[in-house]
Order: structure tokens, then sequence, then C-alpha cells
């Protein structure tokens, strides 16, 4: 990864993926991880638990922004990197912004799993970005094949909800 | 208000402005209120709470549109109607998207916090629901005054912290 300031996204994307499997196998909500990393540490691994707890708001960069400023008892994490299974919608991108997280890694994007039936804002990182004036930094395709079989594996669970 | 559904938005206004000054009175966060009617019931109200929770997410649409779900144990809250002290920004006005919610009323605009000091991204309301295709409907100007003052006495406040 070149100049990249962790030595193994693939790493940390492997355990949002692992997370997320966990989550959807148990239906609680879309195919969608996130883990959150502090100087090489992870602080937070989480998925989207919509469903499960009847939340709009718990998409996987939600829940584990949460979990990061619980643990670091404060709700600024600009020393810390996101990593998503697939880009941020523009509410977890937003909450990426207010948390001052610099750096997101992702794996598919979002007219991936607009094409799965998910109400998706067809809104991109690289155009919140620039309309909100932000240097946030993007690198994409990360571990793309293993995020694209989740989103295959999920749209192949017979309980699969799109919403 | 002509053909609005509700019969008196200013009424459900004032209850997220009471609402956000004990908030800020307290210093729990910005100067930011917000209320969840459904068929003239109001379901939620509540404020910004990131500093006293340290959770960047804890806007008052986000703390609201929780508490409306959690009070009708569904994530979807397409029968309701949100008032906010504040044009929400992309990050309430997307997770208002993921609630399905259809109305927004707003009293002041992003504009008028960002020049608080607040790091609000220059992305109106408007601007998004073309961006995303959607037809949320939008009032603006809602007790614009009280929504003002409420701006004003919080920047009056000595320990008032913008993020």
């Amino acid at each position: 990864m070149g100049t990249e300031s962790v030595s193994n996204p693939d790493h940390y994307m492997s355990l949002a993926i692992e997370n997320c499997r966990t989550g959807f196998a148990a239906g609680d909500g879309g195919p969608f991880g996130a883990c959150i990393v502090r100087d090489g540490e992870v602080i937070a691994t989480s998925h989207n638990t919509v469903l499960r707890d009847n939340d709009p708001t718990a998409h996987a960069e939600i829940n584990a922004i949460r979990q990061a400023a619980r643990h670091l008892r404060h709700w600024d994490l600009s020393a810390c990197e996101i990593y998503s299974t697939t880009e941020p919608c523009p509410m977890c991108f937003s909450a990426i912004h207010w948390s001052r997280i610099g750096v997101i890694y992702m794996g598919t994007r979002i007219a991936d799993v607009a094409a799965l039936g998910f109400s998706e804002l067809p809104v991109s990182n690289e155009l919140l970005n620039e309309l909100g004036r932000l240097k946030i930094r993007l690198v994409a395709g990360v571990a793309e094949a293993a995020c694209r079989r989740l989103l295959a594996d999920w749209q192949g669970q017979s309980q699969a909800t799109a919403y």
C-alpha cells in the first residue's frame, strides 16, 4: 500500500468482514461491517443492526463510531481510521466528518449495494468531500473481492431484507 | 400554514426549543433541538448531547429518531414528521431519509450555525433532496425568530463550545 500509515489494511478489513458475517447470519441488518483503528490498535468492530435494534441509524459505521468514542471517552476520533466493507452512506460519511476521522478504507461502493435493493442515496464520498470542502482521505477497493462476496452471500440468504 | 397536515408547527417547534434550552444550559452540546410527531402525537423530543455523551453522532435529530424508533419498536418512521430548530446537517438529513420520515420543519439554516463556529458541511437539505432524488418535504423558517434567539443565547454563554 506504499505510503499507507497502517501495515495491512486487508487485515483490518477482514475483521470488519468477519463481524459483518456474524451479524447478517443472525438477521441483525444489512451486509455491512466496520472497524476503527487507532495507532494500529483495533478499538471498535461492528456491523449493521438496524433490524435487530429497530434503529434506522444503526449502520455499521455509526455503531463503530459510538463504540470507539465510548472507548476513548471523547467524541473526537481524529487519530483514528475507519474500515468499511462498503463505502459509507452520506449519513455515515458525515458522522465520520463529525468524529474527525481522517481516513476511510472501503471495499465495495454505494452503487453495488443500491443494486441489492437498499435505498442508498447516490452520493459518493468523493462528491461529499468536494461539496463539504473536506479532505477525508479515501482508499477504495480494499479487500474488494471479499467484500463483494459478502454482498453475494447476503443476497443468497432466504431471509435477506433490503430497506 | 395552509395545506400543512399539522395544525400548529410552531407548537411542536416550541417543544424542540424548550428541550434544547434545558440541554445547552447543562452543557450537553450545541444549541440544537428536535421533536418527532406522529398523527399529532409527540413521540420524541431531544437535543444535541455530543459533549455530555462523548458521542459525535448524538445530534438532536439522531437522538430523536432513535427515541421515536424505540417508542414505535420499528425503524420505519414513515408516518412521522420531524421538527428541527436548525436545518438538519447531512448526517441527520440522511438519517431522516433512512427512517422514511417525509417532512422536515426547520427554524434556522445550516449557514446560521456555521457562523457560530460549528464544522458544518455546507450542503443544504434542498441539494441533498436533489442529489439523492428524494422528495422529503422541507418547510423552512418555522418559529424562526425563536430559533435564532436560541443560537444567540447559546453564543452568549461563557462555556459555549463549538465543534
